[in-house]
């Protein structure tokens, strides 16, 4: 399952990682709205699948994650300060549940559903910017659970101040929050109207998505260079923009290429794809994480 | 071996991967001079140790490293173009050779020498700036063998020309190459008398080692929220400028965590290390990575 702050979308695995059936729902933001939510998600992919039962159930969403006690913290888009969701959803069900970061999951997802080995590294760019970082299946989570937070770089070229306290973090200009906070004409869901306003000569459209295309592309250099990984793969609703974000992308990291032999010898423009959409990448890799 | 600009490190390792013996020579430039000395040092360790011959070698040394081929290219500072000096040091000894790139193999014998396990992500400061991440035991080498090149990221504050053809890489203001090309009073080994320098008052000094500590805690700052790994630890020359490097980072990463309750969660003034100067960690890791 993965619970995002607008949808949460359920699949259920059978016993070979292939999925059987998909539910999406509307997130019902507070704690008690986002375990309803999870519990009649988990009820309709019951009746279906047929099933009386699940074996497990694995969920991916945003905010501190604390595996060991299946508790997420600061999940502010669903309005959740603190909630013990792993305990609770699984007093509700009946089924053991396992929670994980959404970006991991979502890594883990694509890793499965693309059939990627190796190395992969998964840029999330969403409301925030993070990364996960999968090794031979592996994801890393980190010592404290905090890996990926790449969002919080203060790399930007911009010097914006950033809520985690920095100034110019990478999130504060290659984000969804990025465009609803510097494009407010693009409204709850900028992303949907970013291009055609970009293309009518909207000028703060424009900049919005040429901050967020070389602000990706630092994030795809930053990855390469750090991991140099067999995948490079980017996610996040923001890749719904699709070809002409990839476009975007791939003749920034060109530019830098042909001013760089050594960067150009990595061939970042030629290495990242986008997840494809409509592929169910977190709610895949949360189920797997947990089974 | 570890085979550096100036001197090459060897070491015999035991069945247990424990140190028997140790020998350092200088390192004679270019393609001849390098195998010489590379041969000499085995033919050494071998009548120190009173062994006929040894199961394997392994060679880290900087340049670009195809371990498939056993070939260097473009290590500069030893004078080599382009040399096979696996299959040709193989060739003389009779021993089968295997290569590394030095900070590769320098993360893999810091985590055996310093007994980490889980991710380890190695900072090495010395000409110029890398990383190395081994994950339980496993080091990254990335799909093109060019993991850890964190140095070429156009991350520091100055904007200079960096020889890779980019502006503004880390390893333009944090390496010892920064040192010696914008603190030419220090000479060819500006580290050694850098602090001296910068506390008797030589402004040029003094804001050198500013930048270098500028740059390794942006360094540390970058591994900590892309991998929030178990171990940090700093290598590299550099960091035989010992308590005041490592206290002026802790420092740097101190006053960034006092504006950022996010950066002070992951506490990294608090968790990275140095590699303990006289450690063999490049030698030993390059015979463990042949093993």
């Amino acid at each position: 399952m993965d619970i995002g702050g607008t949808k949460t979308e359920a699949i259920a695995l059978d016993e070979l990682g292939r999925v059987e059936a998909t539910v999406t729902r509307p997130t019902v933001s507070g704690a008690e709205g986002v375990l309803s939510t999870a519990e009649a998600a988990v009820a309709e992919l019951a009746e279906r699948t047929g099933r009386t039962g699940f074996a497990s159930i694995g969920v991916g969403l945003p905010g501190q994650i604390d595996r060991r006690s299946g508790e997420v913290r600061n999940a502010y888009n669903m309005g959740i300060d603190s909630l013990a969701i792993g305990p609770e959803l699984g007093r509700r069900t009946g089924i053991p549940v396992s929670i994980d970061n959404d970006v991991t999951a979502a890594a883990i997802g694509a890793a499965h559903l693309m059939e990627l080995g190796g190395t992969v590294a998964y840029l999330n760019l969403g409301t925030g910017v993070a990364s996960g970082i999968i090794v031979d299946g592996a994801p890393l989570r980190g010592k404290l659970g905090m890996a990926g937070e790449i969002g919080h770089l203060p790399i930007g070229r911009l010097g914006r101040p950033c809520p985690c306290g920095q100034t110019g973090c990478l999130e504060t200009e290659a984000s969804g929050s990025a465009l609803k906070a510097y494009w407010p004409a693009g409204g709850e869901h900028p992303g949907r109207t970013l291009l055609t306003a970009a293309a009518s000569g909207d000028r703060d459209a424009r900049r919005c998505f040429e901050l967020l295309v070389q602000g990706a592309a630092s994030a795809i250099r930053l990855l390469g260079l750090s991991l140099d990984p067999d995948s490079l793969v980017i996610g996040g609703g923001l890749r719904l923009l699709g070809a002409p974000l990839r476009d975007g992308i791939r003749d920034e990291l060109a530019r830098w290429e042909a001013e760089s032999p050594f960067l150009a010898a990595l061939e970042l423009s030629r290495r990242f794809q986008l997840l494809p959409e409509g592929s169910p990448a977190a709610a895949v890799g949360a189920a797997l994480a947990a089974g």
